[in-house]
This record gives structure tokens, sequence and C-alpha cells, in this order.
């Protein structure tokens, strides 16, 4: 494994994409958060395994950023009818991944296990890996109290003001072996934080014990690209939980959110400005990745980064 | 309640819709066999409620006979690319009652509450109640040994050769209070024992204690109407297995296993040569039920029978 690349969903599955795309597979290893997963209508759902999943098997839907392509939606539809909940929307061919993933993790299999078995089902190429298979659950304190992820990000679409970001069972939960020993395999060339939101998609991979100290050590650069562009977020609440928390929403300050930790970060060119206020080395690059060619080229940009800060 | 029906599922169901039709819905309780409901992919489900459930919801598959009209079916398309078992076929609409059933079930509710309640957001008017709320697995014995009765008839088709049935777990389970009390209430008019396969359909819900003594004591007449016309049987095992088990595949054949318990018998014109071979006092009638209309004449034969041979 020469490249670790830590991401969340739609965002850092667009960067994973174009690393799967100018790495051999045998030589990325994706860890995914899994502070997003929950239990819903008896089932085990894992949203960013799932999305890197299936943008990875080029069977994502691209118009929803969630869920799967030719989806069917009757599953739904019959639900509401049955009195069922359906605030958290369920294709009819997710739904194929979740009944399995549940049935599967009941039988005593691993999430790791089986995340590896549907990938190579979907023809995947590249390890896509849980940053752990024990359950880290993120919430957010709100002015209604602590409230859990999804309820915050999907049944109150993200309208709550965030007052802090918690991993509950983080603590308490071991980092995948695998994913420790490829940090530090003196064969890793590079590690990638995609740009994914910090506070809830990145940081719960930091917060699991020994992931933090891992990365501290690690033989290659570890190269952060920014989830803003031009004070913006691409895509979700990255910059409202910004300014919910106190922080100028800009590349800047998610990089010096980042600060111990990186090597070398990765701005859009639209975010010019910001450069002298980072402290790490910074690449500019486009970071909006609209097309195939645009996560490719970032996916370049980022490894060309790394290459330039090649320690050994 | 002054009407009781048993049945099992797809020919019990017809009957039991036009039960619906020519009773009042509060006069009407069909209780359903449970011994062919089982665990699969992690979902609780019950064929026999749900055929009945569909059925009298006017939401049932014509052409399938089984679960649910205007089906897709992505969930089951997908779940064989991701490795699941899909000799069990389950429609996307279908699999919302699945879900949600299995869900409440977990969260310590009752199937026989469930079903109520399901019932209720599908429009079905009489109450539908399982014979009983504790698992009851109907079990054949074949040249294999025994096997789970969804193994028999859904994945290998009814072909092997049945010696013996069992209904696993009937000898601890509690017959539903609300059945056993509709049988004793004075006010019942009749119980019908609808046209379903005797050994999977109707002797499980007789297997659960008490249920055949209450049927003996009970104040109305109780009228089986022949799943056998002519010789054969509408749908599913019935000839083939009265033959594997040694019996003649015939409405007399039936009304015998039936014999101490019966009151009346409804058999099928073409069955004619039959009556005399018959204990039980005998009704003639059209039991073939193609059409709404057919259903609910053979409603009104039944409830004739029933009628006729009213105790009190």
């Amino acid at each position: 494994m020469t490249v670790v690349a830590l991401s969340g969903g739609v965002g850092g599955a667009k960067l994973a994409l174009g690393l799967s795309r100018v790495l051999p597979p045998e030589d990325l290893l994706i860890v995914t958060n899994t502070g997003d997963d929950f239990e819903h209508l008896g089932l085990a759902i894992s949203p960013d395994i799932d999305t890197v999943m299936y943008t990875l098997a080029g069977v994502a839907n691209q118009t929803l950023g969630w869920g799967r392509q030719d989806e069917t939606w009757s599953f739904m539809e019959t639900l509401g009818t049955v009195g069922g909940e359906t605030w958290f929307r369920l294709g009819d061919r997710d739904l194929a991944v979740h009944v399995e993933r549940t049935r599967r993790l009941r039988a005593g299999e691993t999430l790791s296990a089986i995340t590896a078995d549907l990938c190579g089902r979907l023809g995947v190429g590249p390890r896509v890996l849980p940053m752990s298979d024990d359950p880290v659950r993120t919430r957010v304190r709100t002015d209604d109290g602590w409230i859990d992820f999804q309820d915050y990000f999907v049944r109150r679409r993200c309208e709550p003001v965030v007052h802090e970001v918690a991993f509950h069972g983080a603590e308490a939960a071991d980092a995948h072996p695998d994913f420790l020993a490829a940090l530090a395999d003196p064969r890793l060339k590079a590690v990638v934080i995609c740009p994914s939101n910090p506070f809830i998609s990145i940081e719960p991979i930091l917060a699991v014990p020994g992931v933090r100290a891992a990365l501290a050590d690690c033989a290659a650069p570890v190269i952060a690209v920014s989830p803003i562009i031009g004070g913006r977020a691409v895509k979700g609440p990255t910059a409202k939980m910004m300014t919910e928390l106190g922080l100028t929403p800009s590349a800047g300050a998610v990089a010096k959110r980042y600060a111990e930790l990186i090597d070398g970060y990765v701005v859009d060119y639209a975010d010019m400005d910001q450069v002298t206020a980072i402290g790490a080395k910074v690449t500019m690059g486009q970071t909006m990745m609209t097309t195939l060619a645009d996560r490719e080229a970032l996916a370049r940009t980022v490894l060309g980064a790394a290459g330039v800060l090649r320690r050994d």
C-alpha cells in the first residue's frame, strides 16, 4: 500500500475515485469514516462506506449525490403507507446492501470483512476499509441538546446551529489494524486527507485512539485537500458549521484545524489569498471536481504534492 | 364476532375476501396460519398473513398469486449482485411490510398487534389474527430428512416427497386469546375452514393446544370447504402431498381428515360422486373461485350451510 486516503462521503469519494484511476488498485487504501453510521428501520446503514463503494463501482447516483443510479423507490413509497419512518430515503437497490450487511453483521462478521466482500462483488479495485470495526457515532450539540448525526444531517437538514461535535464510542474503539499497519509501513508514499467535512467526516477518524499518533509517526507526507473553495463548501454544511463553531469558513481555517497533522495542503486557485495564512506547504490546484477528468487531475496534483514533500 | 374463518394463503384468502364482502367487517375474524412464517435475510416474513392482508386490501398480485400488485424488483435484482440469497422472491413494496414488521417485533410488539395495525393502515375491514403470537414452524420430513417449510415449498418447489409434517413449537404456543374467545362466544354463528391445504395451512392452526377442543365445544357449526376439486388442488401441493402421505387426493379424503371436527362440508359440483363417502353433511357449490363474484357466491354458500346447520 503506498497511498492511504481518509474519506467521508461525497467530496471524499470523488477524490478517492480520482486516486483509484491514477494508482494501481493494490497501492490505494481508502479509510472511510463510520461516524455517520446508524441503525435505522432495524438496518445497519453506513452512508460514507456506501458512497465511496458506489462511486468506485461506477453505480453512484450522480443526480442525488448519494445512493445508487437507476434507483427505484417502491419500498419507501410503500413504507409510508404502512406507518414506517420515511425521513431517511432508502432506494430499492440501495436497500439490498443494507439488508445484506445487517444480516452478515448479525451473523458475526465484521464491518470491514463485509465491506471488502461487497466491494469485491461490485468490482471495486482498491480496498475500502472502515476506520474501525467498533461502532463510533457522531453526535452534535444543538440548542435542543445532543442529537444523533443523521437526525441533524438528514431529518433536520443541517438546520440546527451546531455548538459542539462528539464521537460517541470513539475512545473505546480500536482503529482497524490494517489501517494502522498501512500508516506504519515504510513503503507508504502519501496520506491524503480528502476534501470532506473536517468536523464530521475526518475528525471521527482522527478521534479513534492511535490514529493521530500513527499519522504523526508515518514515513510519508500527509496532504490535505481543502473542502472549502472561495469561502464556501461545495456541498454540505462545512461552511455553516465552521461559522457556528466560531471559525471563519475559509481554506486557511481548515488548514489551521489540521495544523500539526499535515505536511502539505492543496487549495483551489480561488483561494490564492489564503496561501500566506497557511503554515503548511501549499499546492494550488483546481479542487472543484465536476468531471471525471477533474477528479483524476486533482488526484495527480495531490500525489505530486506528496512527491515534492517526500521525506526519504 | 359471528364468523371465524381459518385460513392459509391463496385459496383461503380468496374465500376470506368473499366472506368480507358478504359480512359486516365486525362480524368476521380471519385466523391465519403462521406455520409458514420464517426469518429470511434477517427479516420476519409471514406469508399467509400477508396474502390475506393484501387480498383483503385489494393490493394482492393477481398474476403471481403472492406478493403485491404494481410490484418492482430492484431490491432482489441488486441483492443477487451483492451475494445475497435470492431463492425467496421479495418485491420492493412487499419488503416494506417485512422491514416494518421486523422492526416492530424487535421493539417488543406482538405479531397480532402489528398485523392489526398494518391491516388498519391498508384499509382491511375484518380483523386478521395470527393463530398465535408464539412462533410455530412447519417442517416436512423428506428423503433428505426434516427440512424447513419454505425450503421445501419455495426453494425446492415442493419437489421432495413428503413423508411427515410437523409443527415445531406448536405444543408450547398459546393460541391467541381473542381466537379462543371468539370460538367460546355464544353469539358465534359459524366457523369456516377455508379451502387451504389441510396439512400445511389448517393443521398448524389445529396443532396449537386448545384449538381442537375449542372447535369441538363451540356453539356454532364448523364448515369446511374442500381444497380439492375433481381430484386436483386448484393451486399448490395439496393433491401431491396427499398421495405421498398415503391418502387418495379427493374431496372425500379431506373430509375424513377433518372428520371429528366438522359439521358441514362444501364440495364442488364436480365431486358429486364423493358425497356418499363423506360423513358430514355435504353442501354442493362452485368451489373454484376465479372471479370476485365466485368468491362472494362461495361465501354465501358456506354461510348458508352454517345457517342450515345452526345448532341453537
